[in-house]
């Protein structure tokens, strides 16, 4: 990630349209109140499709659906996306669902369905109110502008509190190349459990199995370093969409500008990653955590992933209270190799362990440092090159307000 | 556990000075403000020892040398404890400050220093007062009456709401045998992390090789099976002094009471665990979670203690929400063996899901049985005859007040 990249530059816009060939629309069609439930993206000409999917073994129909979609096509033209409702533990009829809504998408624009990807992000164990589904698809009509992308980003909320987009571009054997997200996070509008959807467009030409493979490796240092209350769920999914309309030489390792189109893609996801931790439900606070001197870089971002998990660590950022013995703490239990003696810790610019033990700091300094929206926790354990980043967020009244009170 | 057990009865006393020949005390010495905060426990005779620790890679100072202690030495005849500080991260001066406190104990009692056991729970990386410590083991004096224990049983405490006693006899051999047990659960004084401490008495005669299997044995389905926030602590420790004094024939698997005795010390070390887990920091209600048709025994309590662990549960609980999508997704990322179209899920006495898909049920009914104090749940995953309990408890505003205000 040191590699210099050639005119980089973020695009205001932010917008996942930016890339050439995305349209996108978002549109209220039912199945919340009043806010927008429905979106989609198309792209001009099939798209190179790469996507990373839950862990979770309750996999929603949709993400079943569109998972066999990516595997066995490896080509996807639009992504079809309801919120309001997960589609999830519906049994047959679910699967009977998220079809109906794949095989609609592709009659309005006149595609095959094994070229449409579906999502669902919501209530679990609900049956989709069809009828609302379906008069959706027939209104809603992509487009290119930014406002169109800003529908989008919207209609995929639940009770994220703002909008998560981001866009760069970079130049590629001297045409521009442009690659943008959008992103949900952790909320709920029924009670429910977090769902992150992430979809990444970009115009640039790459190989399938380039793609799936780089996509894989990043999301594991971005998305997969996120934790916001540690419940995986039914619907994760990450799903890009490279239309190859850029006209750039396809992207592999041995193109001479693959390093620079891997930080652009690392950046997108991070960008993404870190909103999503920074907007977790109830969060005041984006909490980041990088671990120096593990075994493994695996291991110090196991360990990184493990202190910013820590119900106790979250609370105490959130109460602005610099307790590094909870800190040390995670990072003894989260089953890596350490040495309890050879540990230093240090919360913002304050040292607050060396060697294992603590040395003096300004409690009042810290404790000012901890007001801040972003907080940053260091350590190096002293056993090795390994490196590695994780993100969270504080744990506040507010999380268990969210996720307590919503039908009592 | 289905073993009809003889003459078995709880002690309405539930202290750990029923079992002949203990004895105990618990005084103020100045490491908290007003409360008490040393504690002893004395056998008239050496006692069998058997002990379980934390898995924390970081381990407190007085826990590695009353491990060293066990380990080497198998017998213990006194145990001191102070609370209000884990002399934890505080390097060689905390080992010295740990041999100090176990020499002026034996030194008190007249007996060698291999057999005392020191423990110390509360704020971690600030050395002991030992001038305090050392006029409070210079002045506490074990007596074997219910006040005693009392005494004893709150100078363990930290920022727990009750004490944790219980008690039973049997009769083995024609002789009444006494299993006592204390502990403290999960709280703080300083801002620190959830310590558990508990301390298990018997006059039962019993080979060390069988306490110390029994133990583990049992620490794994009580003990291991309760979490209050997923962070363990420096400190975690259980002991089991077994001093002979009922004058029973040693117990050994071959014993025709072995059976018996086991059930009783399950039910004392499960009395503690639920004690721990209905007392977790901030909680309102125990929720009790047990998993049928698992592969293995170990894959359904795993799959219990994810459910119990996860936070979107801890709140539904605490709100009073029949939110079963939030128990099946735990289910689903346990990392066990399910069949998502097979799993059965009942909450207290009313079904919710069956084959993985919801079934109608009175939403009413269940949010007024989840008003109670104890809330049950049960999963059934038709996978095998693999069995499983776990603990916890909701999670509620007070256990982020309690984490993240102590300070600011």
């Amino acid at each position: 990630m040191t590699q210099v990249v050639e005119k980089l530059k973020r695009l205001a816009s932010e917008s996942i349209v930016a890339p050439k060939g995305f349209s996108a629309a978002g549109i209220h069609c039912g199945l919340k109140h009043k806010k927008k439930d429905l979106g989609i993206i198309v792209s001009e000409v099939p798209a190179t499709v790469a996507g990373v999917f839950t862990t979770n073994a309750i996999k929603a129909a949709p993400l079943v659906l569109t998972k066999e979609t990516v595997y066995t096509n490896e080509k996807m033209q639009a992504i079809i996306i309801n919120s309001g409702n997960a589609n999830a533990c519906t049994g047959k009829q679910g699967i009977e669902d998220a079809k109906k809504m794949q095989q609609l998408t592709a009659d309005k624009l006149g595609i095959t369905p094994n070229l449409v990807g579906v999502s669902s992000t919501g209530v679990i164990g609900e049956k989709l109110k069809m009828d609302k589904v379906e008069a959706g698809i027939a209104a809603i009509e992509a487009g290119n502008k930014l406002e169109n992308a800003i529908d989008f980003a919207q209609a995929i909320l639940t009770t994220d509190t703002v909008m998560k987009n981001t866009a760069y571009s970079i130049e590629i054997d001297g045409k521009e190349v442009v690659v943008a997200g959008v992103a949900k996070g952790s909320g709920m509008i029924e009670p429910n459990m977090a769902t992150m959807l992430s979809f990444i467009t970009t115009d640039a030409a790459i190989e399938q199995k380039e793609l799936q493979a780089l996509l894989k490796a990043t999301t594991d240092i971005t998305f997969n370093a996120i934790t916001v209350d540690g419940d995986t769920s039914t619907n994760d999914t990450v799903l890009v969409l490279a239309n190859g309309l850029a006209q750039n030489n396809p992207l592999t390792p041995a193109h001479p500008q693959w390093g620079e189109f891997v930080k652009v893609f690392h950046l997108v996801s991070q960008d993404l990653a870190k909103m999503i931790a920074k907007d977790g439900e109830g969060a005041t606070k984006l909490i980041e955590v990088t671990v120096d001197g593990g075994v493994t870089d695996e291991e110090a971002r196991k360990i990184a992933k493990t202190i910013v998990g820590s119900p106790l660590v979250k609370t105490a950022v959130f109460g602005c209270d610099a307790n590094w013995g909870r800190v040390i703490c995670a990072i003894g239990y989260s089953g890596c190799t350490i040495d309890p003696t050879n540990i230093f810790i240090k919360i913002g610019e304050t040292a607050v362990v060396e060697n294992g033990e603590p040395i003096d700091f300004s409690e009042e300094q810290l404790t000012n440092y901890l007001k801040n929206h972003e907080v940053k926790i260091y350590a190096n354990l002293h056993q090795g090159e390994g490196s590695g980043k994780a993100w969270g967020c504080d744990l506040t009244y507010d999380y268990v307000q969210i996720n307590a009170t919503y039908r009592s």
